[in-house]
């Protein structure tokens, strides 16, 4: 299937359709990060962002955007979390029916904040490709508009947003760091920074227990992996998918991976430091940064703290974990 | 000494001196707290504010109304720690030098960040008031423009524009719950709603560990206390200040006291249900509507979240203290 790569245009037009159902997060500084990594680490709140993740971004100008037949069938998608929250209100924001299939052990705190928002949860499937295929079902056998979380234009031009916004905030910005699950969030960063200024570095970051767009973004084509271990639900994914695999193949810079211990302790970091609640995935990017401490000396960099949708349970753990950070 | 109270017009003015330089944050309604609580509940989300705390709209006004002399001599105040942020950012922002005294057991990450500010930190005394005893020592020998916490008509004012945000964003508030310290942000608070709407309830909270100003408002003057053992440093002082309680008394609905665990309780189910980072005071006003819940019910309740600088020792204890709301 072919999909019609976002424009630097049809971001502009996303921030005008959701400006008012969405928060314009602020981009702010922090000494005492700086000063652990070695450059100027300012933080893209997204975790204070509607549902508490950028995917609201995405789900509100998609919503915006269906036709009214879709609009009247309903939408039905998959989700570990954060992109079922991001349809179930956008949906409700438009009076548009959304099944949300979720895997078993999802979040519960996300499962409940789904329901909350008007959205029918159905819990299906061991993990979130397995609850990708159930919604495939679904959408054939009941004729849903099946929401995919990345291979949508719409999706894609609305998380961009939050890039424009962090390019005006910090226009000599030198580095921007995005986790990667479906990749919605660096896809558009791309998208956006790319065309503004070439010369931004924009980086991905997975957790190396669960690394499919990695490796497909490696390979230069979509993998599925069998590896997908991950305690981050964010960054969970066991294949790359292709409209935003395409784009990261013309536009990102770099790829790396982290443990699963070095995003735990970047959580307990940034409560120590930042005195903010990041889910793991929103997390990653600092773990990035500290593991690439001699590449970014000196440097603006910009860490998209994509949610903030974190357990009592989660954050506990990472609490307790040894933080080598002090 | 008579100070002169902030009106609605000074509020106003405020805004339009402190916008480029504070957020306006987000007021969100959480429907799972408002499950908890049997009313609709908002949060006003002053722990995502500038400095992480509601102290900086106050102080942003209070040294942008500076004049030539006191700029040039420079500013010193006494903190637990937000409002030494506060200060210390509003002074680097106008180029004035602060000096700023903070107990001895202070918060370390609040000392930390009063320095990142670009604040002279000295530690001084065992708790908040004896801090500001020695404030205004250092005001005389140095000649230092003191600049008190609560007794500043500029502050109150500053302050004031976070309740003018909510009263925009939900113009059917009932009930406004505020923790108080030093009181600048319950008076600020009476000051705006009592003007613009009379039939919106405002509540204060004290820890029953720190009951200054609530034995002051019930009294009806500014009493000192001995008794001051909580553990949540933006509501410990000893004393209630003149100008915020002689606007209290005239405005103030009613003021109620909360147990010590029961604050530890609200931050944990802060992070559960709506995902979010409080300090203790910032907590205190959900552990109020807990306790209020047949006065709240089917109301659309908003608490103050007054700040998010808690440490991770403190948020290690509330995450471990027996949940009794699930």
């Amino acid at each position: 299937m072919e999909y019609q790569e976002p424009t630097l245009q049809d971001v502009l037009d996303a921030r005008r359709t959701i400006a008012s159902h969405v928060h314009r997060t602020p981009l702010s500084h922090y000494p005492a990060l700086s000063r652990l990594v070695g450059a100027q680490i300012y933080l893209k709140h997204e975790n204070y962002q509607v549902t508490g993740a950028f995917k609201a971004r995405g789900g509100v100008h998609l919503v915006a955007h269906l036709d009214d037949d879709e609009r009247r069938r309903g939408v039905v998608t998959a989700s570990t979390g954060n992109h079922a929250q991001s349809i179930a209100y956008a949906a409700s924001l438009f009076g548009v029916d959304a099944t949300i299939v979720m895997p078993e052990g999802a979040n519960p705190g996300k499962v409940e904040a789904a329901r909350d928002l008007g959205g029918t949860v159905v819990l299906h499937g061991k993990d979130f490709d397995e609850a990708r295929e159930h919604v495939e079902t679904l959408a054939r056998e009941q004729g849903l508009r099946y929401v995919h979380s990345a291979n949508e234009p719409h999706l894609i031009a609305g998380v961009g947003t939050a890039t424009l916004e962090i390019l005006e905030d910090l226009p000599d910005a030198d580095v921007l760091i995005v986790p990667i699950g479906g990749g919605s969030s660096a896809a558009a960063a791309c998208v956006v920074a790319k065309v503004a200024n070439p010369e931004i570095e924009v980086l991905a970051v997975q957790s190396e227990m669960a690394p499919a767009a990695y490796r497909s973004w490696k390979e230069g084509r979509p993998l599925a992996l069998d590896l997908m271990q991950t305690a981050a639900e964010g960054l969970a994914t066991r294949v790359g998918f292709e409209l935003t695999q395409t784009i990261l193949r013309r536009h990102l810079d770099d790829f790396v991976l982290v443990s699963e211990a070095a995003i735990e302790r970047a959580v307990a970091t940034l409560v120590e430091k930042a005195h903010t609640l990041a889910e793991a995935a929103g997390a990653a990017p600092l773990a990035a940064a500290l593991d690439l401490r001699e590449r970014l000396a000196g440097k603006n960099v910009v860490l998209f703290v994509s949610g903030g949708n974190i357990s009592p349970a989660q954050l506990r753990r990472a609490l307790a974990s040894p933080n080598s950070e002090g």
